[in-house]
């Protein structure tokens, strides 16, 4: 939550200029972005429009070598009509321009709010949206792995070590031996698979009302199981404060997914696993952060029992769960 | 630079509908405020006009104590002119409303970039601009003492110790405690006396071209000599990199001012050493900051020498930087 770079009237100036959006009105730096810096700038056109843009520069270098993925994707996904914010190119058609060794990009601004607590209808439309990308970019061309596969998990686990998980709760390190054992047998080997957003959090949902209007912070795309990203987003919306679980948003999410893109038998019987795996993802990038980050650093710590909370509830009521309201 | 309160879809909602500004369209935290939390709302009214605001949290009691002033003087220079946001009462008319403990004020949102280096046009019109809101003000009724006075230098300088600023810079405490002595002597004590700005940095004022299109930021507004805030700016805009000083951009400024507001014979004898004090000001509540801020604290701490080479600027070459082109 922090903007890192500093860019000088003159600098952004420049910059702008190089798109063909008209002059800045205004720009302001927004509190966004873990690794990026972000501003919203609002131009004006010479027939009197206004535009509003969200500017974003990155600095890490594997993001830099991922932006034609997530930039390209983004384009693909606007283009079929996904409600995700399309890239600005340049003059010279370029998705990003480098910048005192930083990469810019100009993103399309989209109305909307993120949604702390969803109701069904509201839940249904993700799903529906989420199940939308889906289909939508099973003709895109680029492609990325998923570094935080289960080796990825059990890299992170080991950076902890059980020590260091103990630390932040004593039963946590028996859990996630357990379950990365038993993911090691179980995970399933042939489902689906395609692009997905693997990071679809309320943050990164924008609504007006019940309609969902961007899905927005690509930036852990990459190519997974469909049912997977589900999953995630399962384990990301369907809990209350205190991580109870919320059987109505849950059926409202599938039945909204399934309204676009209905699950095969194998993914549906997946999916109480699938949930366990997204949530010890976000545990483990939790722990590790926790573990890594200075308990006076003015950051706000994510804590990473809420995932461990939410793996114990999948892992004793996950095929519940997950029952079809038909069944 | 960080939002620190939480704000669900749910409490913004009911937050904006006691205000008649229709609906929300967007939301986003910004990156401004030390003490407070800061977003931008952009709405939608049903007759499809959009307007985007400012909604601003604040925490401490100091400052929640203070906000009739703030606001106040806000509305006051707003209707008089002066290019300040104005505060946008609720439907019962109050400027500000309490949500969880907390003050929160809608403020109208102005167009216009902050500019790092001006130009001699643009320091001309902010002189213009600073002039029209001390004439401006002159006539508003609320009052609020400057905390930040020469006794407050001292008891921040009393705070650091000797040994504390020495950390900073071994010529500090000699440099620091000879200012203050001869303020004690030589600070005048007559001067024309009115609601100031205190704190108008480059980051605090908005332009397009030339022209200001914002005042921002009175948090620090409170009763004090005009000319001192004439020379605070000074301190703040009139040096380019490296504390290097710009003797043309300070023409315009001081130019600009007196196009609007010609400074008296004693103001004008007074400003090197006004400027020494303002110098003196925000070193001392940097070097505050430095020594009590956590060096790996996620926060940029401002250099306090900065100012230390200004206010060493002053002191040798005060009378030449504030002649009169004229004299």
């Amino acid at each position: 939550v922090a903007v890192y770079t500093h860019l000088s009237d003159g600098e952004l100036t420049i910059l702008i200029d190089a798109f063909d959006v008209g002059q800045v009105m205004s720009f302001k730096g927004i509190a966004e972005g873990v690794s990026n810096s972000n501003w919203m700038v609002a131009t004006a056109k010479s027939d009197g429009m206004h535009d509003q843009y969200i500017l974003t520069m990155y600095e890490r270098r594997i993001e830099i070598e991922d932006l034609p993925f997530f930039l390209g994707l983004l384009d693909h996904l606007s283009e079929k009509g996904c409600p995700v914010p399309r890239t600005i190119h340049d003059r010279d058609g370029n998705a990003f321009r480098m910048v005192d060794g930083k990469a810019a990009a100009l993103i399309e601004f989209l109305p909307g709010v993120s949604i702390d607590r969803p109701n069904a209808a509201q839940a249904r439309a993700v799903g529906a949206a989420l199940a939308g990308i889906h289909l939508a970019a099973s003709d895109f061309a680029g492609s990325r792995a998923n570094e935080l596969n289960l080796a990825g998990w059990r890299d992170l686990a080991d950076d902890c070590g059980d020590d260091g998980l103990a630390s932040i709760d004593s039963a946590l390190p028996q859990l996630v031996n357990e379950e990365l054992a038993g993911f090691a047998r179980e995970w399933p080997a042939d489902l689906p698979f395609g692009v997905i957003h693997a990071d679809l959090f309320p943050d990164n949902v924008l609504m007006l009302g019940d309609e969902v209007t961007g899905l927005i912070d690509f930036y852990f795309a990459c190519g997974d199981f469909l049912a997977y990203d589900l999953a995630v987003t399962h384990a990301a919306w369907c809990f209350a404060a205190g991580d109870t679980f919320r059987p109505d948003v849950a059926a409202a999410l599938i039945e909204g997914y399934e309204s676009k893109r209905p699950l095969s038998q194998a993914e549906r019987a997946a999916l109480p696993l699938l949930a366990r795996g997204a949530c010890m993802r976000f545990m483990m990038t939790r722990a590790y952060d926790w573990l890594h980050t200075p308990a006076d650093a003015l950051v706000t710590r994510k804590d990473p029992l809420a995932f461990a909370r939410r793996l114990s509830f999948y892992r004793t009521h996950g095929d519940n769960a997950f029952k079809n309201r038909a069944d």
